[in-house]
């Protein structure tokens, strides 16, 4: 069994709201971060599957396959866009990195074939990151 | 004379529009990042600042006082704000990286004590950053 | 269950000596980090705890308290600091980057509200760190 | 129990090519990487090693001497080598990321003294990197 | 006047070797690059360009472009190539991190509309780089 | 005319005192920079040096002697030195940032065979450096 990462790369906005609080309440408990205008980052998203190495090529997973899955399912949804109101999953769940974390795991799991997922790792910033390894952990 | 370097982080949504154009217009020449609901960056802003260095304090510039001008000039300005909708220099000209580090000099220029303004660098992402002398070059 | 990783700085002194040794020992053992003047490092910490995310704010741990919590546990100690001569646990023990992390993952474990440390990581260079994970593992 | 992570550089020449294949099956595969020119990268390895903190030290391997195996067992052998011609095991293996990692381990496993091997990860560039745990896992 | 920057990579073998020398001289000027098999680097590519920002778009130069001249004129020529063997302009020049350079310059020198070509940067480690700044320099 | 920059690294203590101030006056003025204890950092140096390339080698200046010349000159003196109580430029004159460039270039000024000193850059930490061009600029 051997692990491989491949990371990739978005520019989104986002804020934190939650509509069940007051303004006042939405920015005591989430400071600038509830500014509704929103505000971006360049998240940088580590994908890990694992698998036994295909004796025929070397490979866990076909990197250019994997490659187009992450566009595909999560690069094409997320980048250029306001996570909060043009992606789906984020109508009902605030846009932190815990959350982006889950739901990219939800987007990709079961999609790669012959390898496992094994962690969606999220950095809003370099210095602050989510990871989640499934329900199993 | 001696050059130093400080730099300062800000997270900000933008998107680009020149309200002249159509839709379409807009889309054509600028892509997905026309998406009028925006999407964003940790932005590097990089400044230097050039001067004699005080033998009594061996500092061109106070470091302190130039993290704060820094801090109060720019990023409580930018950071965490939508900078079409919220920055003022960028109601009337698109917030490109060329664009944001000529408004960050004319934030700064002046006003650090003891220093001339050299450069302002602003990095959008990674792969793409924009210098500014101020006009004399 | 998710994970959630902060990362803090922290600029100090250190150096390598076993008091029951001669000079001529701690040099061979410990090469020129035997020197007693000490040298020093821009150490980065990694602070990784886990939890469930609340539904309610879509985190695992509020993010500011846990940046508080970094501050006033290790970095306000540590930071500026010769770690042999003015931090208490390294009175008894040497601030190789393992008894750092060990250090401080006694600083920080039960002191985090509702979530659970998991690891502390410490690089001493970019080329080098330690990894503690609790005496569980 | 604590972890030690060193890292350590190498710049290798390799070509991807199974010879069971045509040419023109190969270049279906493995794209431009099947130029049997070569191609290389900056490979970056991160070794990690697990053991007791010796209390006498405060080590849990001499970082000299981790060094000295990692430059001995790996480094003099990969860098500024063409990996396909001129590792012996790469004469029968694709020199794949994932490959690379398990020969690593296999060259380091049982070489470290006083402490256990961990984990190989072995960076092909900055956005794609493999992790070998050993057989156990 | 701006200047913007842009960054592009490619992964290329090459070795060092003057066809003057007898193998002994080239192993003792160039040392393990003489290795004929060759080696690899991953490169990091940065070209800078100056001129007026448009008050229209905003832009120096339009960044789908620029990116678009990088990848023909520099990448789609480098890349997963072996330099020595592969690219023509090092068949009587030895690709060192300096003649690369050069040869970069040459290659988009008159090519990016209405921006002019500033400097040339390549890294060839991230500890090693060449600017080119034209003739004029 | 070609530019080639090289790294290097030490990790030094410093403090920031100057004699003729009262302990207040130093704490007022340099914070906990001013702890005689000392602390200390990872320092990043890169020196460019610049001239023609040697059509013979494809160098501007043999990379392993400039690498050597590092060595000798700054990073065998600086590197695990306390640099205020160690390294004699220091006893007269605060090491700051700005202070270590200018003692840099003094010491290479003149000891590169073949190549000109252009530029002496030197981190203290990741957000803050300093550029020494001697004299002339």
């Amino acid at each position: 069994m051997i692990y491989l990462t491949r990371k990739a790369e978005f520019s989104s906005s986002h804020f934190y709201r939650n509509p069940a609080w007051s303004d006042e309440e939405n920015v005591r408990r989430f400071g600038k971060c509830a500014n509704a205008n929103g505000h971006g980052h360049n998240y940088t998203l580590e994908v890990t599957v694992a698998g036994e190495v295909d004796p025929v090529t070397g490979f866990v997973v076909d990197l250019k396959l994997l490659k187009d899955i992450l566009e595909e399912q999560v690069v094409s949804v997320y980048d250029h866009r306001h996570l909060n109101y043009e992606v789906p999953e984020f109508k009902d769940s605030i846009p932190t990195t815990e959350n982006i974390a889950v739901a990219i795991w939800k987007r990709l799991n079961g999609k790669i074939p012959g390898a496992a997922l094994k962690r969606v790792r999220v950095y809003e910033m370099p210095d602050l990151f989510a990871d989640y390894y499934g329900e199993q952990q």
